[in-house]
């Protein structure tokens, strides 16, 4: 397939080289700033880096906008399709209605990839879940194909589920990140770096995965003991975010498994 | 060296293998349970299951309390041991203090290996961070080499440091667990399954570890993007335990990163 990415951050760039090993041809990769744009497309075996796309004259069928949230309504405001092509773009966020001007001449859909990407890192694109979702039956059936090729995880998700996967993904990765930050603050007070937690919280990230985070549960809260949650509460004397953070979490816990008590 | 083991648990079960194939000899697994004992002892190439440990008629030189932690005051009174042994236990969260009655015989210390373990699951030991502790200096040596026998990461950590530790943990692993049962909730009302979301969270964690967690933060939050955070708190309409932590969290990353706005 011959295909136009809108875009050259982080997901256009491990996108792009996913879909070229597959076997299609990027034709042109986009960006408002230029010497972006010509970083990915030296990437790429045949692609042209421009920051002013021509629809018209594009051989593209399948333009890809892998762009800010917040500059999707400009960018396809200004888009001029050719009749016959396909447009998706890749947010975990944005609704599909938000591409529906370009319906006119346009099949729509979805291409979200599930994961966090950095340019500097290689991912094996075969393990990302990719969430699809289309204006028709028919374009929905060419971009499952298309997403079978790249990855191994491929799911059907509406605009409606995919704002709860997005919602489940800030508590299950945003906000943890945050209680590393704050794990690494009370260890850099003893002169010590998360480093020292790495094995233990990546043990308990496969835990549970692979039973399930109600099983897997564990700590003083966990086991109804009171004391330690006490002691530790003493611990963050004077720190009055941990300790918020810490006695919410240990209600919560302690509701979960020990009703009677809490 | 000879060594006796008290508890046949999970860490038990770890450690006492990777003692063995350091060199050194399990002469007894003692267990109140005879059959978690035995199971143990079967593991091992020359080890004898007891439920009752006649400690002056051991050959072992370092006995090693791998029990829990409610269990150590009553077991630490029963034990008659030799002169000239050393008895470690393997807690987190207990202090070397706790030990203090034996040292009218014995040199005590902690010998803390920071993981989880399973019985089921094996585990690198070489890459578990192993906090030693002792009531002098030639036993800290003893110890610290012992412990270099069977990991690379080996700190020397006093009680108050390890007590920091714990409490970390509790932070890095215990309450993002937590926060795994809430996404794993908001999920299964849509019919998904936490392994959507395993990619993405195995990936944040290598993030964070990579850089460090407050430049790895990212989320609506950490944008300061109000609309978003606002509609997320919409979709948890009715969801009081999900909505307090998602403020909560939300509150103290906006502080952080957009202390203006907040």
């Amino acid at each position: 397939m011959n295909i136009s990415i809108l875009g050259a951050g982080n997901v256009a760039w491990h996108l792009s080289q996913a879909l070229e090993k597959a076997g299609h041809i990027i034709q042109e990769i986009y960006s408002r700033r230029p010497e972006n744009a010509e970083k990915l497309a030296t990437q790429l075996t045949s692609a042209t880096a421009t920051n002013q796309l021509d629809f018209r004259r594009s051989k593209a069928e399948l333009f890809i906008l892998a762009i800010k949230d917040d500059a999707l309504e400009e960018v396809v405001k200004q888009m001029q399709l050719p009749a016959g092509t396909t447009v998706v773009h890749t947010s975990g966020s944005q609704a599909l209605s938000g591409l529906e001007p370009l319906r006119e001449k346009a099949e729509i859909g979805i291409f979200y990839p599930l994961q966090t990407f950095s340019k500097e890192k290689k991912l094996d694109f075969s393990e990302i879940p990719l969430c699809i979702e289309a204006s028709s039956l028919e374009t929905e059936e060419k971009l499952l194909a298309l997403a079978r090729q790249l990855s191994k995880h491929v799911y059907q998700i509406d605009s409606q589920k995919r704002k709860f996967i997005h919602l489940a993904a800030v508590f299950a990765c945003n906000f943890s990140n945050y209680l590393w930050q704050m794990a690494q603050e009370i260890l850099a007070e003893q002169d010590l770096n998360l480093e020292i937690l790495a094995p233990l919280l990546r043990e308990t990230v496969e835990k549970a995965l692979q039973t399930n985070p109600y099983q897997a549960q564990t700590g003083p809260a966990r086991r109804g003991d009171q004391q330690v949650v006490q002691a530790h509460l003493d611990l963050l004397e004077g720190q009055a975010f941990h300790q918020e953070i810490y006695k919410l979490m240990s209600d919560h816990i302690l509701r979960i498994y020990h009703p009677e008590s809490s």
